[in-house]
């Protein structure tokens, strides 16, 4: 999954040097134009608005489970995931040149990232914790201000765009922290020959419905990567299912599979056909595998 | 699930006053003795440290999806869920008594619940958003200082607990914002009479496991209401699933489903059963619904 094209316009949630910039640059290599975006309401926009050419949004964390909101906006988009990246979430202090741990008197972050470095901070009693709104941002505050006894937590890509020094690396209490993202573009330059397929379907309640679904699946050898239920709000007693399969949109048991799933659900969106992601994420083997 | 002692000590993660706090009074009553604690890692040793009878976890929110976390830290303790609540997140402006929002320069909160009244901010451009660590903590450090040009975002019961004034409530973008907790106490004190069922299965890499091990409840006519897939770190090929069940732990159907289910998957645990919560959060009729 490269970039179709030299400089083709990546968005992403965050500031500059964010861990989804960091991501997008992993899938999509350094040639990328990034578009920062604050929210995730505007992240999704971008492509429409004419600012980017396809948005990199995370859909979930090994410790923080789904992005629901990302599937929201998804599911309200006309746009495809044509693509997949896992990322690991390690954190790093960065402070300015010249600068150590030992003169620092303060560190910044975003409270959830503060709050996955509790072995640093009790390591370092004397440095006090300040809350930001951002990772990356930190880091941009704490050169502006070019005060030693400053630092942040963020991304190794956060030092590197703002020319920070890295005091202490991977100062996360869980190696086993990492995103996956979803590489969003317009339905129309969806390309073929992806070998995972990722569906929302909606069923009305009746008993068995879901293992009628995914029997639909499993009888015809598909395996299954991903399931989760969600309640529809305003709609009780109907649910949806987000599911990853292993297989291709092309192959013709997929086909027979979704028109047998169209029978016996509400709806079914195909949300994208696209290339598993192959790269390993330290530990995280296991999210190439599957079963349904 | 009323509490049976009448001073039951309950432990949640955050400071006095936090959305958990307010969803242990929505579940116990006022009469408990609530025992706040900074980190998931601290609640969960609360009960064995002697400091607490439950403890009341987040396991899922409708925008930001499962708390991965909880569901490992209860895995890897010895306790059982024997409750939950669904409590919506409204966020309130709260300031000093005397305080307006013609007076406020500035409204501190975490960056997710900023992140959440973006609307607010849009219509108050002259209000200065700031990153704090804490919910309840920031209206506590609004009230410290005294300052009526200072105001926070938290839930009613901050603005209770500390003393301060709700300037303007329901300042959230999205009313479908709810958490779901679990109640969880030590295995000795679980009650018979639950309506719910909660397991963690773990299934090894065959096709159609999965298909097969919804069958053993949905032939029985057990309905399901939660289902949810995760990769098991450094086990390639093995998933763990979540399941909630309709059903009783007493019930002969369940017991014969749970026997059956143990003859194909590599480890079934049964994380508790319980009464499923009656009270209606706004608009969250759906979760008590479900469907296998």
């Amino acid at each position: 999954m490269n970039a179709h094209k030299s400089r083709e316009r990546v968005a992403f949630q965050g500031e500059r040097g964010a861990f989804s910039e960091e991501a997008a640059v992993r899938l999509l290599g350094e040639q990328i134009s990034v578009v920062p975006r604050p929210t995730f309401e505007a992240l999704f926009s971008t492509i429409a608005e004419g600012a980017a050419d396809a948005i990199l949004a995370p859909i979930e964390n090994s410790l923080a489970g789904s992005v629901h909101r990302c599937y929201d906006l998804l599911l309200d988009s006309s746009l495809v995931i044509t693509g997949e990246v896992i990322h690991p979430i390690v954190h790093n202090v960065i402070g300015n040149r010249g600068s150590s741990l030992e003169s620092l008197a303060s560190v910044e972050s975003h409270p959830v990232a503060l709050a996955q470095c509790q072995n640093f901070f009790r390591a370092h009693p004397s440095i006090k914790r300040i809350a930001a709104e951002d990772t990356a941002g930190s880091v941009r505050a704490v050169l502006e201000a070019g005060d030693p006894r400053r630092a942040a937590i963020a991304a190794r890509r956060a030092a590197e765009i703002y020319g920070g020094q890295i005091l202490q690396e991977h100062v996360e209490d869980h190696r086993e922290n990492y995103t996956r993202f979803l590489l969003l573009r317009p339905a129309a330059e969806a390309e073929a020959g992806g070998d995972k397929l990722s569906l929302a379907i909606q069923l009305a309640h009746k008993p068995g419905s879901l293992h009628r679904a995914l029997g639909i699946f499993s009888g015809r050898g598909i395996n299954l990567s991903k399931i989760e239920s969600r309640p529809i709000p305003g709609r009780p007693w109907t649910y949806r299912f987000y599911l990853d399969l292993q297989t291709s949109l092309d192959a013709s048991e997929t086909q027979q599979a979704l028109e047998e799933l169209k029978s016996c659900t509400e709806t079914v969106r195909v949300l994208g056909c696209y290339p598993a992601y192959a790269g390993a994420a330290p530990g995280h083997k296991s999210t190439e595998g599957g079963k349904a």
